[in-house]
């Protein structure tokens, strides 16, 4: 098995040739803007620069993919994934499914967050953090939902097979006390006292084989509870099945997710599809050094039935898989109703069986797809492409960064940065630098993404020795 | 142990990176010769992104570095170096000393080819090979060396214990027969016809785990006959060791090259102190992301002893060791002179102990330096910078690549390339392209390096295989 530190560095490394790339591509790009009209035979230069740049880029970034495959512990990470992936699970299912209900610690969590699907799929993973934390089985009241009234078991499986009785001796909203047994827990915006368990932290028993395995732990984490919260009654299986058999999912595919309507010019910036096609083809073109792609695929999600039809116009060389009638479901009108619910999980659910992921994070949806993807690759905390914000979980706490290399402000706006600061990070401008605050000089500045190395949070959560104890066969 | 595709892979990324920085950085320096005047403003930019860039580029070359040193193998390359070395050592020992020097076969090579010590090295070596691959006794004819008229032995030990004599019973020029008992072996230049164990070959036997551990295979070979040609006199061995402690030899410090006089505008171009000065200085700012330095250093040989006061003039923030005497006597008029050849010794010894050596490979003293240097690493073959030539042995049979990565001629002067095809290398141009010969079709271009692999030849040596049985006591 490999060392952490190998594990570490082989990921840095790939990222950092993101990086690079990032810097020297909007540092040409920005020069060719300056000098466009003035001389021409220059800005050519430029364009050249940047074409055999990307393919160097490409060629980089293929061979440290490559790394992973020949280095001899491909076999090991499958293994180690899995491990860690049952190993939790059965935590859950253990958890869920206490020895009697009647007295059985509970903490209630309701499913009536005024906000969308992906929002309220985060609000009921934030519930299950915190029901892991304290050791309380966790009970999800989903009557009346918005997206589907009679309720959660439904379309999912129920979260617990023993124990879905919200009642109990004593009931107290948040904190209450170790000793009350029922715990209503609000939603994460008005949660006080905040306990440790909640993103970015991961479970401490488990930080150093996810640090080794994992190139953004909290993603994994995440992955799995919605995995487990998200176990389709047949019907919904079913369904999503007959629905990719007819779109004709198939790989290798980029999933590519475009939020309209609501979203933009309010929570987000507007994005035309060039720019996620941009992306897309990149993927491609590395994916090309690697394989012979007999089609470019792409599954596009979107509330705005417009962007397929544009698509599909745009780019006839793509196979271009999407359902504007699932957008229609998606406006604004119709997006609380029984057919959106269909349309959006079957959305998420191709979004995150696709090969890589590019859309702006600052949709929960997307945010969502990502978590989920990462049930099906040992780490798929590079296959995405993000227009907007990096990741984030919603009400998380602060998402720092540790320096690793000193910077000198070469630029007013840069930041003053020395090995072992702290940064809190803001965002990624995705040209090489990011936006944050050093916590200790309190300056809020830019820094190359290429000097830090993010901090992986842990928190104490129970360790459920109990749990590794049990006959494996035993569920 | 490592699989020999991830040793491969690794040492392609650590030589792309390079690659990539020297066509960003050479195109960047283009872009502003061309806007220099014209935008003041955008000439900034480019500065900006010169120096930020190479930031970026030493951060990912130190990280790919540090790979080798976490990935859990740095313990079995050093093994492997040290039994491979001893493997063909010992070889060397049992062709060298045969049981009876009256019936063994010999191979005549005499000292007295017309050129400098660097050069007659290569000599040596190439009957070495010679010798190797016909499985006859070297016998090497030095009286009169020009550098030590009284012979090869009175500085380096005899190359054979038991067989120096050059008679036999039937003698003939090369090729004779296999039953001529001695063989004159003419210089490379006129050879003929040429056997297959010329460089760029390697033999066949060691080739697997040659291209496992070493970046440059060939470098490592001549090496390791060059180690066993140059085994000291105990005088000699003294004299180099009290040398190295009287100038201060210490690490780390770079070994730097200025070769001059005869060489320049005749075999190969001027060039600066400045520009060696300039990869001095890249090579200690990426050497300070993985550890202190109390004081730049650098070992400074040169054939005009101008070099060295300018250097440490022009260089008050290094320590510049070197002998202005010792440059002296290597001058034209002194060259061939016991004292030359002292000097000259000492300069090849302290460049090749060097960490990294800064030169012009169109000198044999710099290609012996780093032929010796792999000695004292499992993979020295990235520590160096050539200003000029990339590494070659005079004489070679053509340097070959193979294209990994297809390439369209995106401006004139490029060369159409399709992955598999043959291209022999005339040369880098450090700025991402290389010029050579696509032997599919003929086409005389450039291409970018980083599309390349090295072709590794082989030849089908003797194996020695009654040596591996022996008992390993027995030298
Ligand atoms: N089917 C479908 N629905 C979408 C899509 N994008 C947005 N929606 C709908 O709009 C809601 C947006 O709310 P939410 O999931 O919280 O994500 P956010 O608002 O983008 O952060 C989703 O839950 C869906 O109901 C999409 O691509 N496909
Ligand atoms: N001591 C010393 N002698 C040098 C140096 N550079 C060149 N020379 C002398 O010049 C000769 C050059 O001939 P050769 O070794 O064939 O190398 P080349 O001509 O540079 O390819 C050397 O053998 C030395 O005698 C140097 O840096 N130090």
């Amino acid at each position: 098995e490999p060392n952490t530190q190998y594990e570490l560095l082989r990921r840095r490394i790939f990222s950092n040739t993101k990086e690079f790339w990032y810097f020297i591509h909007s540092g040409l790009l920005e020069l060719q803007k300056r000098v466009q009209e003035a001389t021409p035979d220059v800005s050519d230069h430029i364009q050249y620069m940047l074409n055999l740049g990307a393919e160097h880029k490409r060629s980089l970034l293929h061979d440290v993919d490559q790394l992973a495959e020949v280095d001899g512990y491909a076999t090991w990470r499958e293994k180690e994934s899995n491990d860690l992936s049952e190993l939790v699970q059965k935590r859950f299912r253990y958890l869920q499914n206490p020895a009697d209900c009647k007295t059985a610690k509970k903490l209630i969590c309701s499913l009536n967050k005024g906000c969308g699907y992906g929002c309220q799929l985060h609000h009921a993973v934030y519930c299950f953090m915190v029901a892991y934390g304290t050791k309380r089985t966790l009970i999800l009241k989903s009557r009346g939902w918005r997206y589907h009234k009679a309720g959660w078991e439904e379309i999912f499986q129920p979260i617990s097979d023993t124990c879905r009785d919200p009642s109990g001796e004593s009931t107290s909203n948040w904190p209450g006390s170790a000793d009350t047994q029922v715990l209503n827990l609000p939603i994460i915006d008005s949660l006080s006292p905040r306990p440790p368990f909640l993103p970015l932290a991961i479970p401490e028993d488990l930080a150093p084989r996810l640090t080794r395995l994992h190139g953004d732990p909290i993603v994994w984490w995440v992955g799995q509870i919605l995995k487990y919260l998200l176990r389709p009654q047949p019907k919904t299986a079913a369904a999503i099945q007959e629905t990719m058999t007819r779109m004709g999912f198939k790989r290798p595919i980029v999933g590519v997710h475009v939020r309209r309507t609501d979203k933009v010019g309010t929570e987000a910036a507007y994005h035309g599809i060039e720019e996620y096609m941009a992306a897309v083809e990149d993927y491609y073109k590395q994916l090309e050094l690697k394989e012979t792609i007999d089609k470019r695929r792409i599954y596009l999600a979107t509330d705005d039935p417009k962007v397929i039809l544009d698509a599909k116009n745009k780019y006839p060389q793509y196979e271009v898989i999407g359902d504007p009638s699932i957008s229609k479901t998606a406006g604004i009108s119709t997006r609380y109703s029984d057919s959106s619910l269909f349309g959006i999980i079957n959305d998420i659910h191709m979004l995150s069986m696709s090969d890589y992921v590019v859309c702006t994070f600052s949709s929960q949806v997307c945010r969502v797809a990502y978590e989920l993807m990462q049930n099906y690759f040992p780490d798929a905390s590079a296959r995405f492409r993000s227009l907007d914000d990096i990741y984030y979980y919603g009400g998380q706490n602060a998402h720092n960064t540790i320096a690793v290399l000193p910077h000198d402000p070469k630029k007013p706006g840069e930041m003053s940065v020395i090995a072992g600061d702290l940064i809190g990070v803001a965002g990624n401008h995705w040209n090489g630098f990011s936006k944050g605050r050093n916590l200790r000089t309190n300056q809020i500045a830019l820094y190359p993404s290429f000097k830090v190395n993010d901090k992986i949070e842990t928190a104490k959560f129970p360790t459920y020795a109990e749990v590794n104890k049990r006959d494996p066969e035993d569920q």
